[in-house]
Order: C-alpha cells, then structure tokens, then sequence
C-alpha cells in the first residue's frame, strides 16, 4: 500500500481549462496526470491498494485536493486526457472543505497541504523524494508510506517546513534528477520486489 | 546509449488521426508516445544518447517506423498530444523507404519490422523485453542495447521469429508486469545506475 501526494505549484484548481491545452493554460497539470498513471498502472489491471492526492495550487480556487482510491476507481484510463478530464470534473463541483465524489474513486475537496498532512499523518509515514534522500533500493520504506513530490518545481520552502511538521524520511531514486511520474514508477517497481508473494 | 524498438499492432501508420482521440482511432497512439517520454526525459534535460523506433503496424499504410533521435531533438514536450503531434506530421509526410525528417531528431520511414531489424543489428545488441527473462537487475546488459517491447500486446510469433534470426537475450522488469512506458523508465534507472560517472 503506497500513497502520493504530488505537489502541484501551478496545478488550475478551478478547472477551468480546456483538454487540449493541460501543460499550459492547466499549469502543468500533464505532470500531475502522467503520476496518477505512474500509481495505478499494472500491465493487466490497477493498483486497487495506492492512492493518489494531486494538490492544485494554482488558480483562483485553490488550495484544493483531488484524490484517486485505487480499491473504488473504475473509469481510469492510461491516458493523459482522460485523467484530465476525471480531474477537471472533480473540480467543476466546486468541492467544499469535505471531499466530493465525482467518479468512482476520484474525490475533490478545498484543502491545503497542511489539512491534507494533517489527515494523512494518523494512517502514513511521509517519504519525501529528494535528491539528497537515501537511494531507495538501501532505504528503509515504511509499512504505509506517503511519497511527497514536488512537479517539475521542488517543493518550496514553506511546504518543507510544512512537512517537517511530522517524521518523515528523505528517499531519492538514482543518480539522475527524474520527473515526478518516472520517480513513482522507480519507487513502485522496488516495493513490487519486496513485497512478499 | 539504448535504443528502443516499440511495436504499435494497431497503431495508424497513416497519420489520419485525430489528437483527441490518439487511444481509439489511432490504435493506442498513446502507449507509443508515453514510450518516447520515457525514452528520453530526464528533469533537466533530454537522454540525448538514446534512439526510439516506433513500428506502427495499423492502417493503410503500415508498416512505417517514426524514429526519434536524441542528440538531434529539438521540439519535444514530455505531454501525449505534442508528442502525437509529431508523429502525425511524419506520417503525413508520406515518407517512403528512406527516412524522411518532419522535424529535427524525427524520422519516418516506409520499412518493416524485418528491416528495421537488420538496419540495427549492426550497431545494436537485441534485448527484448519478456516476463519471463533475466530479472534486469542482475542481467548483462551489452553496451549499445536495443530493448524491444510490445505496446499493450506480446510480440506476435511472427515477430518472436523475426528478432530470432538475430543473436537476443531476454530481461523482465521485476515480479509483476508493467506497461511498456513503466518498462523502459526501470531500464533507463538500472543503467542509470551502472553508467560511469
């Protein structure tokens, strides 16, 4: 089980943007997309025990959160656009500071990343992913981890203070700086290997 | 330096498709070009040492292979439709046997898997990717690699015989099987992970 919260500085929370155009006028939200297909993804099915919190932090709405639950999703597919689209009409609901369900397994609410911290903490160890954390293949990964990510921004220095709010570890995934979305699929293909079967 | 083959079964060779629909009408466009994100994106910059050969085996004018060379590559995002873009606008170009340039580092050709093949084998060592091969952490991997992997489909038996007549080995991923995308970003880490620095 593995939970994402990937960090998305630009990210339109008020989804209002077209689907042709998710890199420039949805601020980078291809970056948070291609993450959620990183987390779920199987060659022949969905990792029903992750879960996906993309925070869009851009735009008039903001901060909100839209979530994926890997054991409820049913209409995910691996493309971009489709994602998109599951995130843009989670948005169009106007979601209050209670999650909203749009989907089956995509919710959205008004949340900062401290509200969002907050409620993780009880059930997650963080993990942020740094360039200076341990190499994950020698890293201890807890039980339950939630792997922070920035998008193609670090996280700033507030959202680090944020963070060190709580324990948490620093992993990183090689010797080479990699976009968010290759970073889950590095960390995911480790926990498959220690998995026990 | 990798290289890697990707065989699109039902990918449109044509280049009549349209961008929004790149899953359905194009025959799963969007695994081949989730590939070529793989293949070459790193945070900051491009893999410029690595060469992708998308085999598109659908429509009218297949077989045609649209090739991205990374020291030569200049206009590529990390998003589907732009990267579709470019594919399309190759095809269009109704490129016959000798590769024709649509933009730079992007090539289509006229050509079969056959000779696709034998025009690599020279410089390359085939290394298809299989579940059941060697598990890549512990596998040789030769200098110039050309991994091959199916798009949402196994290599055909057909094409299994073809990349026979060449010396191959086979290597998997780790325990579950991933897509083809998830596939080259864990190659690319183990390489990573082994190059001199």
């Amino acid at each position: 089980m593995a939970s994402f919260v990937v960090l998305g500085h630009r990210a339109d929370a008020s989804g209002d943007f077209k689907l042709d155009d998710i890199c420039g006028g949805a601020g980078r939200l291809d970056i948070l997309v291609r993450c959620v297909n990183s987390a779920f993804f199987l060659s022949h099915g969905i990792r029903k025990e992750n879960e996906a919190h993309l925070l869009l932090l851009g735009g008039r709405d903001a901060p909100r959160v839209v979530t994926f639950v890997g054991s409820e999703i049913r209409y995910l597919n691996p493309d971009e656009r489709s994602t998109a689209s599951l995130i843009r009409n989670a948005l169009l609901k106007d979601p209050g500071p209670t999650p909203t369900k749009s989907s089956p397994g995509v919710y959205a609410a008004g949340k900062s990343l401290d509200a969002l911290l907050d409620e993780l903490a009880g059930k997650h160890s963080f993990v942020l992913l740094a360039e200076d954390g341990v190499d994950v293949r020698e890293a201890d990964i807890p039980e339950n981890p939630c792997f922070i990510l920035g998008d193609n921004q670090d996280p700033t220095e507030e959202e680090i203070r944020a963070i060190s709010g709580y324990p948490f570890t620093k992993v990183s995934v090689g010797p080479l700086s990699l976009h968010a979305d290759h970073c889950i699929t590095v960390l995911l293909n480790e926990m498959d290997r220690r998995a026990p079967r």
